[in-house]
């Protein structure tokens, strides 16, 4: 019998917090970071590279999905986890965010938004109910709610209109996830923009409404680093303390400690994936730009001390000339170190969490950033 | 102290072999399949993923390399082994049929072939003593002689005016490559079009000037198979039967059988490679393309009998999904298949060479192949 979903906190350290969610496909340590696998596939990695990483959960996009194979087809080939040959947990987003970034002629209305396939421009709708039951067609650990996320910065009074009308679908959400497998939860998802009010009211009515866990959504959509760790101090404390709290799309290895820091417990990000496609490396001493030539010699492997086979094994002359030729492998290999590193920065996290050196834990993460990267012989 | 280079036959089944090669980087199993690495890359794949598909050996291509990253590049960097992780066996080419390929401007003359980089437009020269220089630089174990290969079809006079050339290039090579360090190998290889005289004239003037292996080059140009097979029966026996025997460029699988049973030990091919990149699986049941609709709603794997688990853990849909999608893991999980399959083939000729029951092999797989893939449920 599969774990049903729960979450509890096993230790803090100020307001991060070290805890474990258990799900009906395994376990999540916490703060976890979740690969982005858009396509039902993290780009360039196997699953089992994935697991390999570090990670024991990763995020699926119903947006694609959807459109591409389809939620009726993967479930009758058994669901996400059989189809992609992931059997630990999975978190879908409900398709909201994807349809404002990628689709044409949309319109947003209280049953739904309407828009336009982006790969052969077939009209679907997508409504909280329809959102919903696509998460549980792909057997989704955990889905969300449909919501409207409005880019920075927009008018108070268009930051309020999409607030209420996600807490509106929120509420239809949860209706309508009454009729999902038992063992799955469904977390609500705090709007308002940049504004303390809104996302104060925002986070007070999805927690009258009563989620298992959180999210914070409409961040890492432009606004400085500063608005986000304000707008994430005004509304942790508002969430209950046993529940997770989800910063979705964020962000940078500085983004996690400062959001952990504030009591944040779960992440995704492109970031690791996409700029590891663009010959981008994340490291103790900050990225690093595989394409420059100062690399093409130099037989030293990225971090010799890093815990990734990978960031060891190869040397930097060898990542910058499979960089320079294009060549899969060097998004393959860079991937695969980016990957890594995150989870080793939120093991890193959780293990100091535990014994109440988190302070201590980022100061030298800073510092190693701050530092840049070691000198060429 | 690693091995010298040398051959050995451990069976024989009417012409066909099973021998080992023993070089610096450890044994090759004869007839071996090498997988193509162009750029010092196999195309899509971890240097763990190509030895955990069979491989032993496989093939580098000096043209690509000696332009980047460059021969005295890799040599500071410790050579191509080490450059791309890659602890056992190398073949390289020896550039010349790339620069007849991929190059303008190309001019033929007896000293050597000058021709413009398809990269930047850089004017480069490319003599018989530079094609074994630049290979003792990047420390394969197996070089080849600079030739000259002509497209088929062609005139006679064309013909013979290359495969003298070559001759010429050959002893050169010889004399070249005394300079090598111990225990690497140089291989003369075989022209003269589809022409049988100047093939059988090429062969004995190589066999006279003397190598620890032969090739037969200037095949799979565009002739049909027919020639080509006709072309290794002309050839095989004018070889020593106590050195390796080498196709290049060849083939399919139906090509691999039917040269290994007129006697031929060696092969390379991108095939497998390009081939999964471009959605297509080598199997049992023949070519199958994973783009075709039919695949779309399948859960079955490609092959449930094979002894690749990427064959037997993914579904047809998945695989039609990623290549419809166009993800890189579509054509990394191809391309892992595919070099199973050639290993598999290669495996059971090896052993059924041994046991005498290399036709009743041959039979099977061409039966299966013409049976065509399992229905559709």
């Amino acid at each position: 019998m599969p774990d049903a979903f729960s979450f509890r906190v096993l230790a803090t350290d100020g307001a991060a917090r070290h805890g474990e969610i258990a799900t009906p496909h395994g376990p999540v340590a916490t703060p976890a970071f979740m690969p982005v696998g858009t396509q039902a596939t993290v780009k360039g990695l196997p699953p089992e590279a994935v697991r390999a990483s570090g990670a024991d959960i990763l995020l699926g996009n119903t947006y694609h999905l959807m459109l591409r194979p389809g939620a009726e087809r993967i479930a009758a080939l058994g669901g996400l986890h059989c189809f992609m040959n992931w059997p630990h947990a999975i978190l879908t987003d409900s398709g909201g965010f994807q349809v404002m970034s990628l689709s044409e002629l949309r319109k947003v209305e209280d049953k739904g938004v309407t828009f336009r396939s982006h790969l052969d421009g077939a009209q679907v709708e997508l409504t909280p109910e329809r959102a919903v039951e696509i998460q549980v067609l792909l057997g989704s650990d955990i889905a969300m709610q449909l919501d409207e996320c409005v880019k920075l910065p927009a008018p108070r009074r268009e930051l309020e209109r999409a607030m209420r009308l996600s807490l509106a679908w929120a509420e239809r959400s949860k209706r309508a996830f009454e009729q999902a497998p038992p063992g799955r939860a469904l977390f609500g998802i705090v709007q308002g923009g940049d504004d303390p009010q809104l996302r104060i009211e925002s986070a007070r009515a999805l927690v009258d409404i009563g989620f298992p866990g959180y999210a914070i959504g409409g961040l890492a959509v432009g606004e400085p680093q500063e608005v986000m760790l304000r707008t994430i101090e005004d509304v942790a404390p508002v969430l209950p303390a046993d529940r997770p709290r989800y910063l979705m799309g964020v962000g940078t290895p500085e983004d996690l400690i400062e959001a952990v820091a504030r009591g944040i417990d779960m992440f995704d990000c492109v970031l690791p994936t996409r700029n590891g496609r663009h010959g981008l490396a994340f490291t103790r001493f900050g990225p690093i730009t595989l394409k420059n030539a100062r690399h093409a010699d130099d037989p030293r492997p990225l971090d010799e001390a890093s815990s990734c086979p990978t960031a060891r094994q190869y040397s930097r002359a060898y990542l910058h000339h499979l960089v320079k030729a294009n060549e899969m492998l060097g998004a393959i290999l860079l991937t695969t170190i980016n990957l890594a590193y995150y989870q080793e920065l939120m093991a890193g996290m959780r293990a100091t969490i535990s014994t109440g050196t988190f302070a201590d834990f980022c100061a030298a993460a800073r510092e190693g950033w701050a530092r840049g990267d070691i000198p060429v012989q």
